[in-house]
């Protein structure tokens, strides 16, 4: 058999990693854990399992943060950290061919070593896999300048249900002969097929990175600002808001960086070509928003070090420590409502949950707010879903989205309607059930 | 009836325009001509069609180039064209909610009004029309900089073939609730739905733009000239090569820029936000260019309208002129193999066909090629055949597509399986199969 006894592992061989992804709410091991070497493997395996009529979970990483790769008891989970590896790379087109299993920082580091660039990055860089990154079609730190996991995407190999694979592997950034297969896997955590190679567009490697930590007195400001550095800084690639209470319990974590703490702390990061031209104009840049009366304080980063303690705020790394039932929401609002959005939720918290916090901050150039939540009764699933609820009811009045980055998974799957009509709902059941008719491939997830 | 009998037109009511889009393969009025005026009306006029199982062709502006809109005689066309407008511009979220029967231009021109740019831009953009741009997934001249329209599509309103209206147009940047409906549409020329609505991207609107004309001896400078451009210029909007032949036939008859013409002439263009230090840096950078005996000449635009006859050269405005029977391809080719693709296909045009001409130009940026084809004996379809086959011939050998921007319609589909695998197209089957059971969108496009 082309999967290979070696790559089936059952009971105790199982790792418990093969339970629950970052979410931590995966209770179970599956039945079976296979670990395929080739795409052969892939569509063998699942050719066996569609015979068995088996339902299939992929796991890649298992850093997802809604539990689309935790799987029941009775799936098979299909992991493909055994099929990594970058195949290539065209300097010249500017692209990469890299199985699904390779670790995005691995594929990040073997694009630098040919003086280029993947422009996809977040936190979990270390273990998310380029399959899982996919799948979920990823955000991160850089969506502002180079868009999603989808907008990179220039092709895909993928294994549907039944064992059929399916390669469009040209790499072509222009390509109009038909419909867009890779892009509709890109964001379909795992319901539609196994994703088992990509090829991913490639930029041009930054020389220089100037980071700012701003303070603002207001949302205007914030907002005013935000204006600005899109049309000034040709190389802006994040724009990062965080609202006072939550960046003072980080710096507090941290190591200070401004006290007493801003009403909103910005982080701003350009990417230059040139690190002295590049300075001189982000300095020009900071200091006509000064006299503007728009920012009200501002640090630049002096080294990368520097830099990375103005990051490690923003990405909460200790966030546990003062809120160790953290449960976190990542959602989309349109900016004009953004700051409505904060202040209403947090009047509902304040007048419904005495002892919950909820702490915002996130992408805002993009949109996109993350909530971080306290919630101490952390047992009370009760407590958290009615948490929940009302801040998603403010995201579905303000007809916002409920997932931003993260994806649906299970944890969100009852709230999809709050921002997919049911006609889109239906359209979505539809395209399912032509590539998956006999819903083998990751039930109950997303759908 | 919500369509309104005035909007529904039959035999001599019906507009020659009905027939044909650019491409003039069209040679049948439809049985009927619907111009519905709300999204209502759409879907009233699906639902009546599917009832009495009659086909639908969707028709924008006309101006596509492989004949997707062309309607049998039997069909019912459906054209947007009264329902158009711009319904939202939000400046904060930079975006667009607008009709699909919008012209291009009048949405690019709504955008410039409060000081931001639509960046999807093309020589059609008088009269094509956003519904088309958007089924077509069109490309342009700014692709390099912004992507094709799927890149710049934030969400959809359509209507599927049984009247049901999905509507998705939150228009937010970031938005991982389940399948990317929306982007499944782009390019899918008609044949899943009609479109009615769209929110596109909107971007800084530039405050200057340069352009040059550059000289160079070989492609191998081509190359290097592209590497440097994106490396070093971050505003780089435009990389148009012309090889030597063809760039001599246009500026012939536009106006003469270089005598005697080079062995390549490309267009670089960038956008900036200032026109004296985008100016500075663009000379600086042609200057580094020459000392590194990239370049062996280049003319700067000094005007708007010098830069309009540099492009006039690239657009080949006047081509029709030299070549009456003009035929146009448009195929991507990756960027390590254009050379030698265009060194064999003339080679085997010169070989096999005595009297026809074949000139390559394009948006050699993307890998995106233009092919102009003089056959002179253009009554002679089975000769137009064996030169259209001869050139997808080597792009299939080369795995390029065979069409990077103007859609499969029905002049390409009997060479879809050059670029697309058969699995490929059975999961495009099952996909539209899905979404239109009955078969009823644009039969005999695409697929
Ligand atoms: C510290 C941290 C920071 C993060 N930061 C961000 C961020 O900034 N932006 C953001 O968008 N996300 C972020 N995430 C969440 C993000 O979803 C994941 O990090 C990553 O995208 C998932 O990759 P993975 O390989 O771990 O996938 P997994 O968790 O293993 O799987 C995720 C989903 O994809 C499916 N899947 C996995 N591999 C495949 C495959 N080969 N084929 C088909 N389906 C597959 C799974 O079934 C599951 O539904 C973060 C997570 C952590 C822990
Ligand atoms: C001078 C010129 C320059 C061009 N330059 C470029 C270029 O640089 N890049 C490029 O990509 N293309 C270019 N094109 C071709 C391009 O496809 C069209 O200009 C444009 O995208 C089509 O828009 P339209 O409204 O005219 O569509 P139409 O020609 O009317 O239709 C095109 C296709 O879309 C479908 N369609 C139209 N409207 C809808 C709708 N509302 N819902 C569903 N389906 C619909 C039709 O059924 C058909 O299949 C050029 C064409 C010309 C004539």
């Amino acid at each position: 058999m082309a999967i290979g006894s070696e790559c089936v592992l059952i009971g105790d061989d199982i790792p418990d990693r093969a339970m629950s992804d970052e979410s931590r709410s995966g209770r179970n091991k599956p039945g079976i854990l296979l670990r395929p070497r080739t795409s052969e493997a892939v569509s063998e395996a699942l050719r066996i399992c569609a015979r068995h009529g088996r339902t299939v979970v992929p796991q890649g990483g298992m850093t997802g943060l809604a539990g689309g790769a935790c799987p029941r008891a009775q799936d098979v989970a299909l992991s493909l950290d055994a099929f990594s590896g970058v195949e290539n790379i065209d300097p010249v087109s500017m692209t990469m061919t890299v199985r699904a299993g390779t670790i995005l920082q691995d594929a990040q580091k073997a694009a630098e070593d040919c003086g280029l660039m993947l422009p996809i990055d977040l936190g979990a860089r270390g273990s998310c896999q380029i399959g899982g990154v996919v799948a979920t079609n990823a955000g991160g730190i850089r969506v502002l300048r180079y868009g999603m996991t989808r907008e990179n995407l220039l092709g895909l190999e993928v294994v549907l249900a039944d064992g059929t694979i399916i390669s469009d592997l040209g790499g072509m950034i222009k390509n109009n002969t038909g419909y867009d297969i890779a892009k509709l896997f890109a964001g379909s955590e795992g319901t539609l097929g196994v994703i088992t190679r990509a090829v991913i567009r490639l930029r041009p490697l930054p020389m220089a990175r100037q980071t700012a930590l701003c303070a603002l007195n207001g949302f205007d400001d914030v907002m005013q600002l935000l204006h600005h550095a899109r049309q000034d800084l040709p190389g802006l690639s994040a724009f990062e808001l965080m609202w006072g209470d939550y960046f003072d319990l980080l710096q507090d974590l941290e190591g200070v960086l401004m006290k007493p703490a801003p009403a909103f702390a910005v982080i701003i990061e350009l990417e230059t070509m040139d690190r002295e031209t590049g300075d001189a104009d982000f300095e020009a840049f900071l200091a006509r928003m000064f006299e503007e009366n728009i920012l009200a304080d501002a640090l630049v980063a002096q080294s990368s070090r520097e830099s990375a303690r103005f990051w490690a705020v923003r990405e909460g790394d200790k966030i546990y420590e003062a809120m160790p039932h953290l449960i976190n929401l990542d959602i989309s609002i349109s900016l004009n409502q953004m700051e409505r959005f904060v202040t209403e939720c947090k009047q509902a918290i304040t007048a419904r949950f005495r002892n919950v916090r909820a702490l915002f901050y996130g992408h805002a150039g993009d949109g996109n707010l993350h909530i971080a939540l306290d919630i101490p009764d952390s047992g009370d699933s009760q407590l958290i879903h009615d948490v929940e609820t009302c801040i998603y009811d403010k995201v579905r009045e303000m007809r916002g989205s409920i997932s931003a980055e993260h994806g649906i998974g299970t944890l969100k799957r009852d709230y999809l309607s709050y921002s997919r009509s049911p006609s889109e709902i239906a359209l979505m059941r539809q395209i399912k059930q032509a590539l998956d008719p006999s819903g083998l491939m990751n039930p109950g997830k997303v759908l």
